[in-house]
């Protein structure tokens, strides 16, 4: 059984820290076994009733790239409209994507009619379904950082368009667009926090006893 | 800048291959200070908008958590009632929750009513709000196993009746109610599957490529 000790809750504290939602990536390509091994780590999230229901499109084809930013665009245009003033030039002065250079584009889907798990724990929360799809993001999002890639989540987006463009399944659900690559800058504060849109605030007023 | 090397990523990987949903704890307390290490360490999450919209309930009150595992109980019979012949027999026998030992509880929230983020990243998917919540609890999750802890996901509970057992603000929104604490055993199977309810499936299936 493995034993963690300090120095590695040392660096696990710096992953978490220095973990950013990317946009700025090197076109360098990332290795394919990499991404399987990435993927592989994934797969190992927790899930509800081990549901395992996350699903990955590898978006590889350029011209379904091509659509997906110019849908993209158009959504962010209209997100962009619900801004005045100061706070929509701040708007769109901020970089919210990398789908132009990111060298790895993966969709990730929630597989709604997913046997697996025999139902287990989603009577009340059938959301969580969902959630564990949201876990594994995560999982990959650190085991990337963790090889000095950077990792973006494109939420700015129709979830039935991407649907339609990526031709899945119907009962596939749309969680995220994810773009990955080795990232041009690190940095320790979020790129939200640096624009100026943003900060962290402190963690006191988010925790309640009862 | 930090740089993780492959002694890091081999004992990262051991971190995701043996973090576990763990519903049998030992009754030993949890030093408060490092529960409070961990909140800030799920607090370094991804956030869409950098909303950090997770909010974090630690239930002491020996009252509040006698009723929640009555709850739970109340929910789980029905839970139960779904399944039929031997897959019922089976249900009956797991054990899908440690609220009678687990000596931290916390429930986990989303305050949907937040403006902090400004509403950046959700027109189109307003649930990505609630999925920051996730992300926060995968990362807590981590962090509790590298410190040798255990923590289990409980989901079979109505979200509805554990807001108002802890008299949360209306417009929080349940997304889990963890127990944390020392486990009473080590495993590297998920302990549904070590149960024969449900075994993972290879991953190859879940991967598709357009």
């Amino acid at each position: 059984m493995p034993q963690f000790d300090a120095a590695f809750r040392a660096k696990l504290v710096d992953l978490f820290r220095w973990r950013r939602d990317v946009r700025r990536f090197r076109p360098d390509p990332v290795d394919p076994e990499l991404v399987r091994e990435l993927l592989a780590l994934a797969d190992l999230a927790p899930s509800v009733g081990n549901a395992q229901p996350w699903r990955f499109v590898l978006v590889e084809d350029r011209e379904r790239r091509r659509r997906v930013r110019e849908h993209f665009l158009e959504v962010n245009a209209r997100a962009l409209a619900r801004y005045r003033g100061e706070r929509a030039a701040l708007y769109a002065r901020l970089k919210l994507e990398g789908l132009d250079r990111a060298p790895v584009q993966i969709a990730v889907f929630c597989d709604e009619a997913t046997r697996q798990g025999h139902g287990l724990g989603r009577p009340t929360m059938p959301e969580t379904l969902c959630w564990s799809v949201v876990l594994a993001i995560g999982q990959l999002w650190l085991a990337a950082r963790a090889h000095g890639l950077g990792l973006g989540w494109v939420s700015i987006l129709e979830p039935e368009a991407v649907g339609r463009l990526l031709e899945v399944p119907a009962t596939w659900r749309f969680v995220a667009w994810l773009c990955l690559g080795h990232p041009q800058e690190e940095h320790l504060d979020p790129e939200l926090e640096r624009a100026g849109w943003q900060a962290r605030t402190p963690l006191e007023a988010r925790i309640l006893v009862r």
